[in-house]
């Protein structure tokens, strides 16, 4: 902390360093979720694609902003970002999966192997819904997964995607239990954030997006509903997964959910 | 007008058949500016690429979101678009503009032609500041070249945009002069706008984007700044033009400013 700068400008640079240090134990091998790492610095979901295979993404990621909200695109091959200019994306997430036609192959908490393999891949950060729990949380709305220190719950639902190119699927939604009272504040203040998946996509009954067991995500962990409160949903960025498996992507590198890339960039960036 | 439709679906219907009659209008030879035609409908920019350059483009757009908000990006050698399903992309312009190697060839009022000699092009509809001028003007703020009948002042700044593959190029400008004690109020109701332009980009002094004369635009008409109003900026839709001659783009086909595909999408649906 240098004297010369103001209380805010002392919490800018606090978080900026704490976003800094969290890859740092990433890079160095640390495998753990992101949520509540880093409070107010935007976290990103990723995928790396072949370059013959980024445009049709990045047209599936436009036909679908809600799901697919694309907040930075690197040049192929290069695993730099502006989001965070000193971050290696190879190395710099907790956990990585390598899908193989379509079909989860691995997880790695280091990918540079899988950048010598492909050397033209373009990776694709989307904004992640992390990025609004900050301001719910200091408007009084508990984030259900960050207070039981568990993985936000996403389960793939029955509304399709519009396709683009060859890619094709179904939106990923993440869920968060609120207080009835509070539905109204948590959809008002995430859909000032857009770029991050903006406003839910769902209130309530989960069979209407044909989650048939609310207590089994598909990724992720499952929180407690207490009584008196609804089932929330928000689009997700582990959306560009299920696009991989239901389209037979032959070579693709996401991040795990709910292991994200922490950023250099303030949460407030994308508020609207 | 269906007796079983209220009064808002009554409206609804009437602005969408503005839209199509308009659209109509255009596709038989009317060639005018489009500033306050069919109010409260979408109007969108629009550039046509060949296949090739389209990967490009999209980047460019998504470096440059406030510039370039993509709404819709067409098949390649589809004329259709999902925001008007019935209208036809190569006549219903009122005004198209060729560009080869980066220059302005030629003005057309119907682009099948082009769609012809390129069998491959892609679409790209992006957003207009006009989407936030309805807002504007039922706030009781004067958008000076509707009231005056001419075509919005657009400039070339000196702001660089993002490059993105073999696009570079400045922002565009669109310039409305809001009285001082409403620039605030301008602000804020374009900021709801985020996928149109959004908020403006530079308040005041025209010199700081480095345009010289803000009686001499580079696209549109000139308008009055009456005494107690402040020049007021807008990143502009009119960019991509600026990008195709930055750059020497081969081919490409866009609108000529000011004259927009009027969509079927009600402004409204871009409000956050």
């Amino acid at each position: 902390m240098t004297p010369s700068l103001n209380p805010l400008q002392q919490a800018q640079q606090a978080a900026i360093a704490a976003a800094r240090a969290a890859r740092a134990q990433y890079r160095a091998g640390k495998v753990a979720p992101t949520a509540g790492v880093a409070p107010g610095m935007t976290q990103a979901n990723m995928i790396a694609l072949p370059r013959d295979w980024a445009y049709d993404f990045l047209l599936y990621a436009q036909r679908n902003p809600k799901a697919c909200p694309v907040l930075d695109v690197s040049d192929a091959g290069s695993p730099r970002t502006v989001l965070a200019p000193d971050a290696d994306l190879r190395t710099d997430i907790p956990l990585y999966r390598v899908w193989r036609d379509g079909k989860l192959a691995e997880e790695v908490a280091d990918a540079t192997a899988l950048w010598e393999e492909h050397g033209d891949l373009v990776t694709f950060l989307i904004g992640c819904s992390f990025t609004f729990e900050t301001p719910l949380q200091e408007a009084g709305i508990e984030i259900r997964h960050i207070a039981d220190g568990s993985n936000v719950p996403m389960y793939r639902s029955n509304k399709a995607c519009r396709p683009a190119g060859r890619f094709q699927g179904e939106m990923v939604v993440s869920m968060r239990p609120i207080p009835a009272h509070r539905v109204a504040d948590a959809a008002t203040i995430s859909g000032r954030y857009p770029s991050v998946h903006g406003a839910p996509v769902h209130v309530g009954d989960p069979a209407a997006l044909g989650i048939a067991d609310i207590g089994r995500p598909d990724f992720g962990d499952a929180v407690r509903i207490e009584p008196g409160e609804i089932p929330v949903f928000w689009a997700c960025g582990v959306t560009p997964q299920a696009a991989v498996m239901a389209s037979g992507v032959p070579f693709a590198v996401t991040h795990a959910p709910g292991h994200m890339f922490i950023t250099d960039v303030a949460d407030s960036t994308y508020h609207v």
